[in-house]
């Protein structure tokens, strides 16, 4: 069982893999090379992942596959979902069961195939794939939020080429959830307005950085962007949870995620990226104070003992100049 | 001038470089070589530095070179040590002119000399150096807290091989800082007394997670370690900041430092990492809740989107594993 512990000096959790626990040498050969003849989640290997959760096949695809969007419980799971939930005290230290849920989204039957080619149905049939995985894992009471993610390429920590992401569920909130939840919630107390509602009304009325934009969803290089060419994507209606965003909402934001990382790729030349999805934790789907938004972070640079020991980053490009480089190259990434 | 911004979700600042902007073309040729063939920091090439802050020579140089420890400006800095402290609102979000210092402690004069080799007396001259450089900067009443860091290694983002350290100073507390005091001020006022103290009782107690141990000082492996090998190197004295420390501390930290870098470099092959000072803000170096520590963290793997989107992180190798490891190698690294 992975053990979940607190740090004590910021209040922090950490997963303590406490199985299979990896020795010095194991970090010898950890080089940066991705796996890329062979693809277990690619069509026709079926039988070499876990056996499968979900899959969304609409009958379209261009080869005849199966299926165009599978999920998988992760082989390798963070977390365990067996188990009860519970935390105990360890002297002055304080732990919990690494009770959860891990999965995979394969976003394609192909590999080699980029989650921004897909067309816009299929692109939307990942996102259909996010949003059921987060409503049946509701269901499971032991568990409060869940972050969906993805790392592309093999500096963004990614260890399968193959297009895919992820999903963990956790049985407490995560520290950036809270944060950005007691964020947002004093600034309402404070001037009667969302957060979100401010921001999204002043980038619009500035255009200084807006990257796309159409009647459903935003999409922005954030005023204190942490990392150069990061771009935010919020819908303009105010869902705190991604899941209960309106058809309209997940069709639109489907076509701009599309879009985003089209500009991304011809902007940096296809970097190594990862995508975060921001979401109201359980039971809180109608916190007028938040919303939900993606998160794209192109890794272009190391974070390095500055930003451990700080929290800060040094962030080398105006997000200002991120969205003209952006805005310059059309949504079809020409 | 270098622009800092507050995330309004987060409350974290960002520092903006808005001189000489990095554009999208300025990325691709980021490659993780280090320039090692010639190095600016070597003796005999102080006219390719900025003018020096201060030296430190104690005359038992082996090559004879005319200093041991030198600081000097950092040519490329972060934030600027001119112009006046001041905030301003920017619409919703809030900003600060990018006042601070930002300087290089160059360890030793001879490129390739890494710090785990430099004999104790040497060792002790760069921790009187990291604390001078504080004791100096904090009569700059615009200045709020110093970040000493060093990182060593490409992959823990140096971009120079020869030895050196930084030292950050800026105009506001940062979030990591405010986060210890926040959760170490609130253990005292629920229980009486530090969690330094009761933690470090606890761990020579157990002695699961030992790493070090002398009169002054103790080193571990935290109970929630973030990343695998992170080591905490912490006085045994309750000094809340590193420059109040006395000097049998400060010479103990050396001997300490020098046998912890030892046994990582030997149990992990020489990795890159990343080394932070954690130190009480300015005017508040006598905080009975807080104390300093040096934190080593070998860069044994990448930081990736769930870490990102939570606030957690994985960590494959158990603080108990990793100690048991790192005790077995004498403290001279065999």
């Amino acid at each position: 069982m992975p053990d979940l512990r607190k740090d004590p000096l910021t209040g922090r959790w950490v997963i303590i893999a406490t199985e299979r626990a990896k020795r010095p040498r194991d970090f010898h050969n950890d080089s940066a090379r991705l796996e890329s003849s062979y693809s277990p989640f690619s069509a026709g290997n079926e039988a070499a992942t876990p056996p499968e959760i979900r899959r969304y096949s609409d009958g379209r695809d261009p080869d005849g596959a199966d299926w165009t969007v599978r999920v998988i419980p992760n082989k390798f799971p963070a977390l365990r979902v067996e188990g009860e939930m519970g935390g105990h005290a360890d002297g002055v230290y304080d732990a919990m069961d690494g009770v959860g849920a891990h999965e995979v989204i394969i976003e394609t039957p192909r590999q080699g195939e980029q989650l921004e080619e897909l067309p816009d149905w299929h692109m939307e049939l990942v996102l259909h794939a996010w949003r059921d995985r987060i409503v049946d894992l509701k269901n499971d009471k032991r568990l409060k939020c869940a972050v969906v993610f993805k790392n592309h390429g093999a500096a963004a920590g990614a260890s399968l080429e193959h297009a895919h992401s992820q999903l963990i569920a956790l049985p407490l909130v995560t520290t950036e959830l809270e944060l950005e939840f007691a964020h947002s919630s004093a600034y309402m107390n404070l001037r009667g307005r969302s957060v979100f509602t401010d921001m999204i009304a002043q980038e619009l009325d500035a255009q200084e950085r807006v990257v796309y934009e159409d009647a459903h969803v935003v999409a922005i290089t954030p005023y204190a962007s942490r990392h150069p060419f990061e771009v935010w994507l919020m819908p303009r209606a105010p869902y705190a949870a991604f899941e209960v965003s309106d058809q309209p909402t997940i069709g639109a934001t489907a076509r701009a995620l599309k879009a985003v990382l089209g500009k991304l790729a011809a902007a940096l030349d296809h970097p190594s990226y990862n995508m975060m999805l921001y979401s109201a934790p359980f039971g809180a789907e109608h916190a007028p104070h938040y919303r939900w938004r993606l998160r794209v972070q192109p890794k272009l640079y190391r974070l390095a003992g500055f930003e451990h020991a700080s929290g800060f980053t040094i962030n080398p490009t105006p997000p200002e100049v991120a969205a003209r480089h952006l805005r310059e190259i059309d949504s079809t990434g020409r």
